[in-house]
């Protein structure tokens, strides 16, 4: 029984990390097709969901059969339900870089806005806090975690920045409106990504230390004394 | 043993419920808040959000105790983890709320945008979407369920055509697209919000009919014979 639920956990984890590495590439060609302006990769992104839809019903269903035939109890309970959320994480972020991808698809149709650098560097600090986050899971790494989670806050103020700009650009540039409008639901998008990365990041907190952390971030982040201030 | 878990999941459908009255509350008085441009109101339901982050913490944990303790199969097990999902989706719709009644709290301070009865209107469909969600996980009624998970285009069709409406008004008022964007921001958490209640009723229909009905639902639907058009 003990070697069973070895190999199933080993087994759920190892569809999480396929899934993970699936996301992870839509979520890049997203914004390839955004920052580029490249239609067919946007299309790509379109098309390739499905898979990770199929994918993320396929763990969850094995989630509840291991739950249901091995009746785990303590650490391995804790581990299932936090794969149970991060899969359903992934299934929602590979959603929203399908967003990316439809609003990429109609910006690459007219002529370029001007925020280029900094959407690209907003894409950049998202793409780590993914990339991290799935890090952070593979090896069980809460301080990778916490750094992710961290990094939540830069993401939001590159945001708040990006609109800003957004804003400026519309008052000059009222035909340019509709646009850029496309351009906001994209960052948005983004943002949100950003935002279920940091979910995953306090799953995997909570598989390694047991603990539900959402709420008690700050608290947590000052104990682990690892970064001066919290979260807001 | 058997009365145990009957009383155990008794007890988490109660304490959903009740996190369910509160964000239900919530999302009321935060559009309150945003269609009667009421500070108080939204400053009330900022400062509320708390005890629904603190009641979501509870749930979870008594969740895994009782999936710990108890090992339920079955329909039990689907049952809890239905309930987890609820609960979770819970705790994201107060967020959104919380997120709307800021907004709310800086358009209180601007001139009023001409929006009102379209405003009024998609909140309208997304309180009955929260409000029958809850009803059909009480009743345990997945008709109900699939009428609120149908109900999630019109919304869609209610946000996209506001967004419509903001444009067209920014590009005749320039020194308003400030304020819009405050407004765009409210409605995007608005439509939100109906993708949480949508995911509510899709967990109600697989903890009633114990299938993932996630990506599955035009069949579903098909099946049901009760709506002719599918979700697109």
């Amino acid at each position: 029984m003990s070697k069973q639920i070895e190999e199933d956990l080993d087994d759920i984890t190892k569809k999480i990390l396929h899934i993970g590495g699936m996301v992870e590439s839509a979520i890049d060609r997203a914004l390839i097709s955004l920052l580029d302006r490249d239609r067919e990769t946007a299309v790509e992104v379109i098309r390739g969901d499905d898979v990770v839809d199929n994918l993320e019903n396929e763990v969850e269903e094995k989630c509840l059969a291991v739950l249901s035939l091995r009746a785990p109890v303590a650490r391995d309970l804790r581990y299932i339900c936090g794969m149970m959320k991060i899969n359903s994480d992934l299934e929602r972020m590979g959603d929203l870089a399908v967003n990316i991808a439809e609003r990429a698809e109609v910006l690459a149709e007219v002529p370029p806005l001007p925020f280029r650098p900094d959407v690209s560097r907003m894409a950049g600090v998202v793409k780590r806090m993914v990339r991290e986050g799935l890090d952070a899971l593979i090896r069980r790494d809460a301080d990778l975690a916490l750094k992710v989670w961290k990094t939540d806050a830069e993401t939001n103020r590159l945001y708040r920045e990006l609109i800003g700009e957004a804003i400026g650009f519309m008052r000059t540039h009222p035909d340019r409106i509709g646009d850029v409008m496309h351009l906001v639901s994209a960052l948005r998008n983004l943002e949100r990504i950003a935002d279920h990365a940091t979910n995953i990041a306090e799953d995997v907190i909570f598989v390694v230390n047991g603990r539900i952390v959402r709420h008690h971030m700050i608290e947590f982040s000052e104990k682990m004394g690892a970064f001066a201030d919290p979260k807001n």
